[in-house]
């Protein structure tokens, strides 16, 4: 059975030394937050997922979900004692406001639990996952009868939430969506219509169901401007809060999927169902914008968690398995082989994902970091900037991490050779999984366009000159720090590399906007690399300044420099080939007549 | 349902105008290999493919095979009807020798079959695909009396053939394996043992089985020099060649598998099953050597195959789904949105796959020409030199055009959005399917390892020399002509920098023999890219020459040179990365003791 265990070490190392936590005592939560506090609940997180969630992981993707004759869903064995483990040790509202049952604690500690879940069973961690994301737009958006009426229930776990965006003819372009929203004269709407690839749509584990839905209200304007977003249960509830009678919404039929198995992707059939509009008319798309950020934050995770956890069974493999003998000779000479660690393509890759793991953590962890400032800061010039933040590295994140990880989950596979092909080792389900992300909440080509369309040029460019800023400063203030030789060059170069693609954005896209589209995703990949080139230089200095301390971390923060000379030598090069993509242009992409195709 | 169209019309152009096919026809099969005929045969295929294998290959994924408990096997509905139309249409034998009942044509067209075939049904082309593999086997190594007991049979389709090398505790090191070889006196030999991974090893399409084995005989030196080379068959043949009784060897059990689900891969029981040596003994992987080649070129095709499928089908959906508008205004203002192949991101994606696909294809062609002149010409000198070029390409075309072809079958779906996640669409099934092509017939980083410790050094650096000569005599050639323009430039630049490559391991891999293993895949990938940039420079040559002659070809010709365009312009800077990946050697790669991973 594949193994796991979450890396809390990496993760104190993280909130220690490289982007203290306790710098933000001021901020509401952040007091309780000392790192003796977070080491220990991050410790009771690793347990539950090591020891209850990791173990479904293999089961819950060969049993899958099961659609009953009568629409109920029923997932596989132990999902639901497992989720009642989490529901049970507050998990749901780590970060929610204690006035609906959280415990407030900073949004960062429930994404570094979301790395841990989505590496234990990605597919069980997608349904608390999702009801955090509707817990989110209904603290936001919600009025205080919905929330009262929903959010403590939901905070407590007893009743999981969704999100209902795709219909079968509009994923990305919800312009297109039909389903109708029509006043029933009492305050509610009957919603009527067909959505797909609903996750956790319909099942077992709850007792109720918070559909969050977007439609349209009978007459609104056609495109986004007549969209608008309601609150679905699948039960109803009464006015005493106890559950009444089932509405008219029900599972119509389960994909079959390349992966994540264990979640139940649904079609859900509206059948003038009763629901009641969240924040205002046809601005549903703005309230589901709202809690965008986080939403994809929060898959950019799920990349870096399938990688992670790929990484340490193909680590466990690469120590175990005896193939050959190290070509410096052999190094067991007493077994019939080496165990095939020894052998450098196995290093190499083994390293790259790594590299990649440690840098992806760090660049979450900042990035969340960010969010809770942006959303829990008195200072509004702090908050400003914690946004500019979060707005431009939430595609970054979402896009490059899940790209990345997929990829790096597809190495590790590579390492068991044949065995990694054969179900029963876990390393296939670990890339099947790692798939979905690159898919859902925006597929990354759309993350791309979110970035160069949309992030680059907002507010005159003011947060990617801030980050340009940010770097550039920390690059001049360690040129001469003999310990970072190796790190700063290589950033710096990496940097230059960014600007040269922006500024030819700014220099062709303005009257060519296909230049922007073809570069897109190349500049998203370039900024990523940037971004994880910049975490490793910050986690090197944080390295020296540990490893200056003694208390016997040499050794680890030794693997940990390694690490990051590593990426520096063989991932950063790329910045250069995804620059000249970039300055290619739209020209002979797009010179084909669509029939040549 | 998915689509799939062969290929034909490019392989023409690659026929008839890049390699032209009669510049052969000196060489034994090639005479009667005329334009008319190769495009009338391979019309033929084609039709095979896609009417027949097509249709079959995602209810067979859906289905797979099943173990039943006499230990026979029942492969997905449909597939022993289309295997028999194979065999029936003599495709077994299509290069096979006139004397054992094939059609002695040339090895390049069964070859782009094999393309054909893997596109349209990856897991029922592996039947006849392991049969040629064990024929190719058995012409080489095997006796008179063996030839003539089973190839004629396997030319009819009528028995099929397996590879019987991995065991549970050794795939890359076969010096490892342990089965059985005990001499019965009579001539044949009792094998005793288990194998793994078996693709084909037990089925319901032919009346026998033909296992190719490898096995120690008893008292034979340890490791790789005390293996030899069987032939098993399933039931035993009688001297007048009926059918006799039964052999002791058995499907053990079906592997649960990422892909290929309609190919039965067994595990194998050997109890005592009669053998009969071939080759010499001892010598059995040399034997095996032999058809290596050969079967790693094939599956290098299965690689681009893949990619050619999911091509397709990706160009079907981008016309199709409509979904936002185009940057530059509304395409289909009468339409609710346009289609998706407006989008710089989507078209990015196609040029990208359509540019790999092309020199994929162009360079297997030009490798199985070289295969045909390697075993057909009477001229010492050119079979020596097509001989290197096959050493030196196999590795390349196995471990790239797999290795890229899985990434390109990855970005296909990733043009589905969710729709690519779900089975029913056929996506997912082509990604799955392209990954085993990564792994088997010696994982990638073996090839790598091939190309980088074997095939560089071997004969003073003969075959890469070749290689580097006539790739730099194209370019001073063809540096002055106008129409290559955008051609020569970054294929020499790219040349430049596979020579450095190259170089760098000869200044310091001799010493430190781990800076060639930790470079070895980027340098496999760094040689794939310039080989295909060569290929593009051929084909834009002769797309120009072609368009010169006028015959409406114009608009096809100019979509061939706009692809190679865009594969100059953005696949070809890659190369600088990998050369600086190289060059990194393996001081960081190997710094770390193995218990810090």
């Amino acid at each position: 059975m594949p193994v796991y265990k979450a890396p809390v070490e990496d993760v104190m190392f993280l909130l220690n030394d490289v982007f203290p936590i306790e710098r933000y005592n001021n901020l509401p939560g952040f007091a309780e937050a000392t790192p003796d506090m977070v080491e220990a609940i991050l410790g009771e997180g690793a347990k539950l997922c090591e020891e209850v969630f990791a173990p479904l992981n293999l089961t819950g993707d060969q049993e899958g979900c099961k659609r009953n004759p009568d629409g109920s869903v029923t997932t596989p064995k132990g999902f639901k004692e497992a989720y009642e483990a989490y529901a049970a040790g507050g998990w749901m509202g780590l970060a929610a406001p204690e006035e609906y049952g959280g415990q407030g604690l900073p949004s960062a500690l429930n994404t570094i639990m979301q790395e841990f879940v989505s590496s234990a069973n990605l597919a069980l961690g997608m349904y608390p996952g999702l009801t955090q994301g509707a817990i989110a737009a209904l603290l936001v958006h919600g009025s205080e009868e919905i929330k009262k009426t929903y959010l403590p229930k939901m905070v407590e776990g007893v009743w999981t939430g969704t999100m209902n965006l795709t219909e079968p003819h509009c994923g990305t372009d919800l312009g297109l969506l039909k389903t109708k929203a029509v006043p029933n004269g009492d305050g509610s709407y009957a919603i009527s219509g067909t959505k797909i690839f609903i996750s956790a749509g319909e099942h077992d584990m709850a007792e109720n169901i918070v559909h969050l839905v977007l439609a349209r209200i009978e007459g609104a304007p056609a495109g986004t401007k007549g969209i608008s977003l309601f609150v679905v249960p699948k039960i109803l509830v009464k006015e005493d809060g106890s559950l009444g009678e089932r509405n008219g919404v029900s599972c119509g039929s389960l994909e079959h999927k390349m992966g994540i198995h264990g979640n139940a992707t649904c079609v859900m059939n509206y059948d003038g169902a009763r629901g009641w509009l969240i924040g205002q008319e046809n601005r549903g798309l703005a309230a589901m914008f709202v809690m965008m950020n986080e939403a994809r934050l929060a898959v950019g995770v799920q990349g870096l968690a399938q990688s992670e956890v790929a990484y340490q069974n193909a680590v466990a493999y690469a120590k175990d398995r005896l193939q050959g003998r190290s070509l410096t000779g052999a190094k067991f000479p007493d077994r019939p082989a080496d165990p095939i660690i020894v052998h450098p393509d196995v290093r190499r890759t083994l390293m790259s994902i790594r590299a990649f793991n440690e840098a992806a953590r760090a660049l979450v962890i900042w990035t969340a970091l960010n969010s809770d400032i942006a959303h829990r800061s008195s200072d509004e010039a702090q908050r400003q900037s914690a946004d500019d933040h979060m707005g431009l590295m939430t595609p970054v994140v979402k896009g490059v991490l899940t790209d990345l990880g997929f990829e790096m989950a597809v190495k590790a596979q590579q390492m068991f050779g044949g065995h990694g092909y054969i179900e029963e080792w876990g390393m296939s389900q670990f890339v099947r999984d790692a798939r979905i992300t690159m898919i859902y909440e925006g597929a990354n080509g759309i993350q791309a366009m979110d970035l160069v369309g949309r992030k680059l040029g907002k507010d005159g460019g003011r947060a990617v000159m801030a980050f340009f800023n940010e770097v550039a400063a920390f690059c001049q203030e360690n040129a001469g720090d003999e310990n970072l030789k190796g790190f700063i060059a290589p950033l710096e170069q990496g940097l230059n590399h960014l600007q040269q693609g922006t500024m030819w954005f700014m220099q062709n896209a303005m009257a060519r906007p296909d230049n922007a589209g073809a570069g897109a995703t190349d500049y998203m990949h370039l900024f990523g690399l940037v971004a994880m080139g910049y975490m490793w230089a910050k986690m090197a200095k944080a390295a020296h300044a540990r490893k200056a301390e003694g208390n016997g971390v040499a050794e680890r923060m030794d693997a940990k420099l390694t690490t990051g000379r590593f990426f520096m030598e063989r991932m950063m090069p790329e910045t250069a080939a995804r620059l000249a993509c970039i300055s290619a242009g739209a020209d002979t992409t797009m010179a084909l007549p669509a029939e040549a195709f």
